[in-house]
């Protein structure tokens, strides 16, 4: 059996364009003298759609579109992740399922019995469950097994906690179907990619049955898709793998493909770098944006962001604004002007005094001093940053880009309607100790030095004061991001982080700075962020502002 | 049977706080000789506390608070709503429950079966639903059946469409309790509290039944619980009816009480008006902000924003600034400073021309002309009077209070880090013509003109250029707002809208804004808002910017 890989970037109610993908898929395919081409879940609305699964309209017309894909499928079968009408009259209006079409027939569909309602997820908002499990169909004398994606992620014997106590893959597999195929619409966020491969080989090899594990690609607000699909025989060796961040369509014979790696490259710096890349380019290109604008500092953060932007939109597409203040130190200027050289962009400067000075004097403020003393005039300078780049892009028609890493952000070390800006928070989920390291990924690729190194090296300052820098407000940054990154990614406690060697008080310290209800009030205002983990800022993390939950507090 | 009702104002996390309400409102039933009293749904912890519910110091603590209860219930029974671990390996880590607490001692607990997933609500996020309905307990021979909100919202006499196709009441009241009690943390929006007591009447009636239903009162960001909490005996007659938006502790005996209608006061444009100023209220308190800004532009939704906040806050800890632009209307300041007068509050003058002028020249911006020739000369008004308040709000400890309204946010016609600033969007989620009629309720209940009529009855303008008018780029706001609460209050689709009488091209045209991506992208980065609908712009409503549904699309 020849298998294909149909590896697409979906766009949220682009319909006409994603079948079009879907045609181009199934026409590949058929050049390959394929038997069965897979696409991913949800594919034809787009699987972000949240929403627009309540329309009325979209609903009553969920399966038009297959009019189109199923004349197209004669001599092959195709497997679409699709949306399709509940038609009883109570419950949820949907459901999210597989429709099974070969050869000019659509032969029914296999709907998602998991429904997942976590981190970025809210399926259960939008889909009615699968009660009647059907994960088998017959095709030429071929027992072909179909799930979408959460029925494949709930295998006993490979995850320690699960959500559901059922596994839809496994009724599957204990029915001895030739080849079980699982859709899906997977984001990224790190180790996802290896945790993907090690579970279908591990479930390939116990079940001894070939995997074929197709997945999304492309960016959608800040939710990546990374793709990396993959197919496994039943010894549970991979024989596809495709690339991540990139759109794929190839076909392998399920017998006698041999192991392939293509997909894993880079190492995870370069899988996040991959990830903004693609996240700024799909963002812009999705929203109809070619040109983008964003506030060069002098500091890391913009640094990198600059030269990310670069590699999306191009860097003729490309203005860095640098906006200095009286506590702007001399090499701000100067090294943000050998990184626009080395990028070829476009720049200009703007300087806020003018207007600083003017309002600082209507509003009888002193000027900021070292210590923080005078904080609504240090934020002030940050906002008049916001005003001028907002005014660019507004007078330019350029996306915003904005430029504050998780580390800050996350202990609401940030102006609101300043620096936070954006139409796009593109670090917004990278620590950071982990710009550091995107920025030596990069400058290590192009085998010279891209990004100064002395932007790198130089000790972080806001510059809003005079000589202010984050070590006078922020613990340092290494010791603040284990804590970030044990609270955030791995979800433990104050105790559980203070056990890992963290020291007591910082930890209660950073934690008690992440949960303030005025960071989170900040947070709650925050452009889309590029998610890269498993628990960002943003749509996957969910909190009210007030709250009175405290880390020193006895519950 | 004698009952209480013990509608409470909860904070999220203020555990110690929450059970101080709840032991002074068992010692209020034992004053009054109740024999159970009734707590709103998870009223330790908060309901509104999200994510909180997944944190692991959270969950494994939740049960300690009871042992401070349970002592207290000598000679009473308690019914709590409170959450409760999940002790088995898989599943959601919680139970969402009702405690049921005798006489000194822990009953058990009667677990949420329907977990709700739509509009602002995220159950199955948290909490496993009760897989063996078990809705009873007897107490001194009497058989009391309870039921957790949702459980008693899907009676299939009463709904024409349903959620869920089992109803866990109807479980309860066919073993014949002796009272059915429902505790439940249900929002306010326009229309609710006639509902319930419909809902609430129609049960009882048909089943022959005494029905006691508690609500949890109060604000928490934008989500506001009116309380209004209601028993009904077994004729259907309401004979006690708690008063909306605030607590309330207060016994009834179940066979004797005689019809009450004391909550039902005021008509919708009242309820709207108290949930306004309790939303601002709890806001502040509950965040300890004592002192709140605004803008106030001499239009009628920021005088609105300002009477509600001086109800609220009291008017010597509001500030209203006046920041006049070269293009404000001589009435701006003039009809600014007798509302100021007649409301008590304090005021300052603040004009942005110095500052606007000087980033106009730097930039080489042309001054806007009438007809939006140079928008973002425009938006950077809006924006410069931001950061003055934003700087007010920063050196003064203020709660920023934005003031635009629903219909304009809805189509966009805001600027976002400008007017949008603020830590609550007050009118975010009411229409202007609401605007329009809440001001005139507050005169009329006043007896006397507090919002100047002139500022009511003037064309509403943003004076961002020369002459510009609301109406020189929106359809009069009467049109629009009946296509826009067809749309989000009955979620109608464009056909079904036009169907209502509405013009059809005006329809298409105001739904397309809606929907651009452009204006999601700024609804997206919105302070928390009041909802007083069933389709608030905020928490929930969750829509993608990035897509490409489009209503003159063929679908």
């Amino acid at each position: 059996m020849k298998v294909t890989i149909a590896q697409i970037n979906t766009t949220n109610g682009d319909i006409a364009g994603n079948v079009s993908k879907i045609l181009a898929g199934i026409e590949k395919a058929k050049a390959d003298s394929s038997d069965i081409v897979v696409f991913p879940e949800v594919c034809i609305h787009g699987y972000t759609s949240q929403d627009w699964f309540q329309d009325r309209d979209i609903i009553e017309h969920a399966l038009e579109p297959l009019n189109t894909i199923i004349p197209a499928t004669v001599g092959i079968t195709a497997i679409v992740g699709t949306i399709r009408p509940n038609t009883e009259k109570d419950g949820r209006r949907l459901y999210n399922c597989a429709a099974i079409i070969s050869n000019g027939e659509l032969l029914g569909f296999i709907d998602k019995t998991l429904l997942p309602e976590y981190d970025v997820f809210d399926d259960p908002r939008y889909f009615e469950p699968n009660e009647k499990p059907n994960h088998l169909f017959e095709i030429d004398g071929k027992k072909i097994g179909v799930v979408v994606c959460e029925d494949f992620w709930n295998d006993k014997t490979f995850w320690k906690e699960r959500l559901y106590d059922v596994d839809p893959a496994e009724e599957a597999i204990q029915q001895h179907p030739d080849v079980l195929i699982s859709i899906n619409a997977s984001p990224y966020n790190k180790g996802k990619i290896k945790l993907r491969c090690d579970m279908v080989a591990h479930r390939a090899k116990a079940s001894q049955t070939p995997i074929v594990f197709v997945n999304l690609i492309g960016g959608n607000d800040g939710i990546i898709f990374d793709g990396a699909s993959l197919i496994a025989n039943q010894e549970g060796d991979i024989i596809l793998q495709a690339p991540a961040f990139e759109e794929f369509i190839e076909s392998v014979e399920l017998d006698v493909g041999k192991p392939d790696s293509r997909g894993i490259t880079g190492g995870e710096i370069g899988a996040i770098h991959d990830a903004l890349v693609l996240g700024i380019k799909d963002y812009a290109r999705k929203n109809r944006f070619s040109k983008a604008v964003l506030g060069l500092s002098g500091g890391v953060d913009s640094a990198l962001v600059a030269t990310l932007a670069c590699e999306a939109l191009g860097a003729e597409n490309v203005l860095c604004v640098m906006m200095p203040s009286p506590f702007s130190s001399e090499g701000s200027i100067k090294d943000s002007e050998e990184l626009v050289k080395n990028l070829g962009c476009d720049s200009r400067i703007e300087p806020i005094s003018g207007a600083f000075e003017t309002l600082l004097g209507q509003l009888k403020f002193t000027k900021p001093k070292k210590g923080g003393e005078n904080l609504a005039a240090e934020n002030m300078q940050s906002r008049l940053r916001g005003v001028i780049l907002m005014a660019i892009s507004n007078a330019e028609g350029r996306l915003l880009l904005s430029t504050g890493n998780k580390s800050e952000l996350a202990v609401g070390y940030c102006t609101l309607y300043g620096d936070t800006n954006g139409g796009l928070a593109v670090l917004g989920d990278v620590l950071k100790t982990e710009v550091w390291e995107v920025c030596r990924y990069i400058n290590q690729q192009a085998g010279k030095e891209i990004i100064p190194v002395k932007i790198i090296d130089k000790a972080p300052s806001a510059e809003l004061a005079p000589n202010q820098f984050d070590a006078d407000s922020l613990p340092p940054y290494p010791l603040m991001d284990k804590i970030l990154q044990a609270y955030f990614e791995q979800k433990l406690s104050p105790e559980e982080i203070i056990e890992l060697g963290n020291d007591r008080d910082l930890t209660y310290h950073v934690l008690n700075k992440v949960e303030h209800p005025a960071n989170e009030f900040k947070r709650q205002q925050l452009p889309p962020t590029i998610i890269i983990s498993k628990n960002a800022i943003g749509v996957g993390r969910r909190r009210p502002i007030t709250h009175k939950y405290r880390r020193t507090q006895k519950l």
